[in-house]
């Protein structure tokens, strides 16, 4: 028999029944707060009218691959979970999949979230297992047939004022155009440029995509030409209301190189005649060179260093990028920014929000950073680090140091919509208990932590991303 | 006078009264389950008819490195422990010097569980001090000449289902195979191949130790025949009831070579005429061999990388081996074990459990592996790390991003036979304080809470180690 | 209008009752302990007779760089701080600028001790903000104007028994000996010998500096000579009762070069013609030489490596040094001071205390180390790390592994003067939390938790620094 679950209204909060009391005081007076998410990777086309999810089965668990890998992990294949292109899989048995293996969920936040949306949006309130799955996909599946149930319709009852999207530099934004245009939407979705794979010489199609860009523009194709193809499409994301950069690298290295070296380096790379080492220092004069448009058209530069991306080759050759297999590494930033950070870290226009997951770095470096270049914010803990002990961890990393003032305001980074709202809800409890534990501490009076916890929804990400 | 003390029944729970009576309960559920230990470093003949203890300093001091390098620091000298096989020393003396150095573990691990086996073994219910030591020592050594305390009859007690050992591959494995034919012996004692001095060319007497390993088979010394005869020492294990191999490294590196190189490096290890990188790719092939292995015989793999052994060669050279100055190094998985695991990673027989002693790699590498690889798991803290806050600080490292059922259950990892009843204690209690605060956060509810206690000391190791 | 607050007698002590009931208990039976700081950066000359404090700004602001770096952040400019030698700045218009950023302190460790200063030195209950920054001023700058207020007149009002001061080794310790030589001054001020910039070829004017150490004594411009010279820079400290060597590295790096080599990389460091392989073969090898002289002159060895120093050069050049910007760097002691121990690690006589700022080696590295060598001691968090949670980690991070009679004692490391007693408050109150927690777990008993915190204050600090 299915255990029967509510939502706990008190949950995340500390269990200290003092600073769970301060703890919800300060928690409530910012739960209903708009949702400002000027991060994330929700398509913005998913917005336009009309649209409608699939099926649970799509709305939950193909789309999510921090559900996907927890279900490969547990001996799962990519086709019945529907991940495989050429196979078509029905929904109904990945779902039996999922309830079966729920338990494997307990204490992980992708479980936390999965609960918390079925609760608050569909009503359903028992622990998911191989004899209720059925049951439970029938009732989302109705629900999902609401009109009321679009991705336009919960917009608005989430309450999402700003939403960032992650876009290709070439990308028309096409559907972002559209969305402005909207008489009857009148959400704030905006494009972000994320540039990666037009940086990185040793990248699949990297001078092909080059001459795409280059095409764009009437540039010839000299290291000039390309940075200015570069900047016009930063230009065209600028227009179409991007406040953002974002760049993923695996090593955060940084370097200034001459014109006479860019240009020699830039021509062997698009002849794909690199070797690693000269590869590495182009995509370090990149990221530099992209810190420099940052300091002159003023979008907020993003960093997240230290992934491994598609761990397991024969999968991503087989089954594409994003299918669970990313795995951070070490991560060093204090030595790799310095020679971008000593040209612009001092630069009044320039905001420079690092994140990490690696948590060595939170204390060791991007704290002590951010607590001297009035450019450089710490970055909410994500990916693998936005759940309720890893937001502990990282706050009691950071704060010591830089504050909160000095922080970037919650980043959800999701692909899952219905996420948002459980997302951004967990970093207002984990901040309410936080502070709750400060101010029972003696180290923060009450009505300080209530302007701090507001300000960590409102005033500090719309500074930090210049909303 | 020293002090009184009990063993306070809620021991290591969470302080806090509501979190304390929910982790009460889930710990009672589970505190008389049967001990599985499929890790260890007790020697199988230690459990032979008739084998007693010899003294209490025999006992609990001289050979438990955790213990004997606690009073090193404090300023004994080794010939006074006992640790000097030139010069024999009076237990009595070395006892005293553990009496007057109790102090300073306080706060320990060792400190801790030496406490609860005196408590709970011997009925010394006072702290050890230099007024104490002589009557504790008396105390305990009149209750070592009961025929209820030798190693047999306290495995029964202590519930011992399976005890794995750690054996030289060319152990003949004589011990265990008397353990396994005594009628009046029903315990699982289980011998785990651990190759690590025949696999690592910079290994002192690796070339001998190769010919000796040759020579158990007609093999040619060929690689080929190398490889051979590793298979069929390690068949000659699974057939005395091995579940596993051990592999202890200091650094993780894989690489899959061809046959050619391979045949090359193995002729010149066997020369000694490897320079390092080239052992440092014999090392690594042959870790990934020793993945093969395991993918075709089935023993699980377990890895414990990152220590430097024997860090002070002095005291290596003078008194050998296990004599306390093993110091962690920093490890990384993600990309030295990526060859290893893109050919393997995805095989349904294969098990690699990813010990670590640098806590690093918890949060950012192996939950992460082992949240993707269904072969992966993540291997208990052990080491320095099996002590109730390091429990803590794991779980909560780990759990949110690969769940309990990722989790290899608690390995006791030990020489001490009688610490391994407080060992698997501690992990217990350690674990239902965890649960318990989920539970009254609202993470995980109680009925799922009682399932994954129950689990982590059952359904878990015996699937993780194949019992 | 500003919010009033008071201190909480019980601040920083941990919130669940009875835990605090514990830790109130144990923190009031050291809280009145006399002061013991074996380093930190206070002026010898400072405590002088008849030296006065200059305004508020001087003493909270201008000279703390943990204040000023945040101002930085906060958008403010060097000159406004004061901190351009160039323009004289207005000390009111600085502090406005603190009071208006009082906000961007709330949860750091700075703005807990000026909170704590601002209470109980100064009556000043209120938080800052634009509108009292005025009042408060000129409530602070009267009570510097009265005599109690001098630093001589708050040495003895803090009940400090030792101070030690950081000195360069060429200085000739006038201050220290007319203090010591002063009938109406009975605190101890103890020199400290710090001399990395006498080792380090690569710093700037290491050459010049050399000289001018050879130009002290008769010895040849030979490496015996360099030697020789700051052997005698040494026994002079010692003689102004100095009982430590204070050493800053960015990697401890040791090596042990026989006489030729040393020879010929001094000639070659001197005149500038060491490549950087070679300058850290030097450094490493002085560092082990720094090792070998305290063993015979029995100076505490302290060890801080991790730290890259003006991360923003072009700050550096205007501003100078200690403005805000040095960067740690990750940190790797196991490997590095191998060499180093393998010689000098179980003299009797050596004290080497390794601190931090790379919080990943305490479990892995430094506890590991300090639990087997008795010369190593695991020094306490400082530097961003001396706040009340990086306390809670770092206790729990070493304490299962060495215990608490392997650490340091408290050290403040400031140039604060008015900070010390708030600082060792801090630390008081956090050992009597950790004590406090480990008593509620049944894992220490009451009396023994008392020791240890007493230890801590008096014993521990005392046989570390060899007072």
């Amino acid at each position: 028999m299915p255990t029967t679950t509510v939502l706990d209204p008190d949950r995340l909060l500390p269990v200290e029944p003092r600073v769970r009391d301060l703890a919800r005081e300060l928690y409530q007076a910012v739960a209903s707060e708009p949702i400002i998410s000027p991060h994330g990777h929700v398509p913005a086309a998913q917005l336009l009218d009309g649209v409608r999810f699939a099926d649970p089965t799509d709305v939950f668990l193909t789309h999510d691959h921090y559900v996907t890998r927890m279900l490969i992990a547990a001996g799962a294949s990519f086709a019945e979970l529907g991940l495989d292109p050429t196979r078509p899989a029905d929904p109904r048995a990945a779902w039996q999949i999922l309830a079966s293996n729920w338990h494997r969920f307990a204490g992980t936040a992708s479980g936390y979230w999965l609960a918390h949306e079925f609760a608050s949006l569909f009503d359903v309130h028992e622990e998911l297992d191989a004899s209720n799955a059925v049951r439970v996909y029938d009732a989302i599946d109705a629900r999902l047939a609401d009109p009321a149930f679009t991705p336009r319709s919960l917009f608005r009852r989430f309450g999402i004022e700003v939403l960032a999207t992650t876009d290709d530099p070439l990308d028309p934004l096409d559907a972002h155009a559209r969305l402005a245009a909207d008489p009857r939407f009148d959400g704030r979705v905006l494009p972000t440029f994320r540039p990666d794979a037009y940086l990185d010489p040793e990248a699949d199609g990297f001078a092909e995509r080059v001459e795409r860009l280059l095409a764009t523009t009437a540039r010839p194709a000299s290291f000039a030409g390309y940075l200015g193809a570069l900047e016009e499409r930063r230009a065209h994301f600028i227009r179409h209301g991007a406040v953002s950069a974002d760049h993923g690298v695996v090593e955060p290295f940084t370097v200034d190189l001459d014109p006479a070296e860019a240009e020699r380096l830039f021509g062997a790379a698009v002849r794909g005649a690199l070797d690693p080492a000269e590869a590495r220092r182009f995509r370090g004069h990149m990221l530099l060179q992209m810190a420099r448009m940052s300091v002159d058209d003023g979008l907020v530069m993003t960093l997240h260093p230290g992934v491994r991306r598609n761990h397991h080759r024969p999968t991503f050759e087989r089954y594409g990028a994003d299918t669970g297999h990313d795995i951070p590494v070490r991560t060093e930033l204090t030595d790799n920014l310095r020679p971008l950070l000593e040209r612009f870290g001092l630069e009044p226009r320039f905001h420079l929000v690092l994140f990490a997951v690696d948590e060595t770095v939170y204390s060791r470096e991007i704290a002590p950073l951010a607590g001297f270049y009035p450019s450089v914010y710490v970055g909410a803990p994500w990916w693998f680090l936005d759940a309720p002990d890893a937001i502990q961890r990282w706050r009691s990393a950071v704060t010591e140091t830089a504050g909160f003032y000095r922080s970037s305001g919650f980043i959800d980074d999701t692909r899952a919509f219905l996420s948002i709202p459980a997302r951004h809800d967990t970093a207002r409890r984990a901040d309410a208990g936080f502070l709750a534990r400060l101010v029972a501490e003696g180290r923060v009076s009450l009505p300080t932590a209530h302007r701090i916890a507001r300000d960590l929804v409102d005033a500090i990400p719309r500074e930090v991303f210049k909303l």
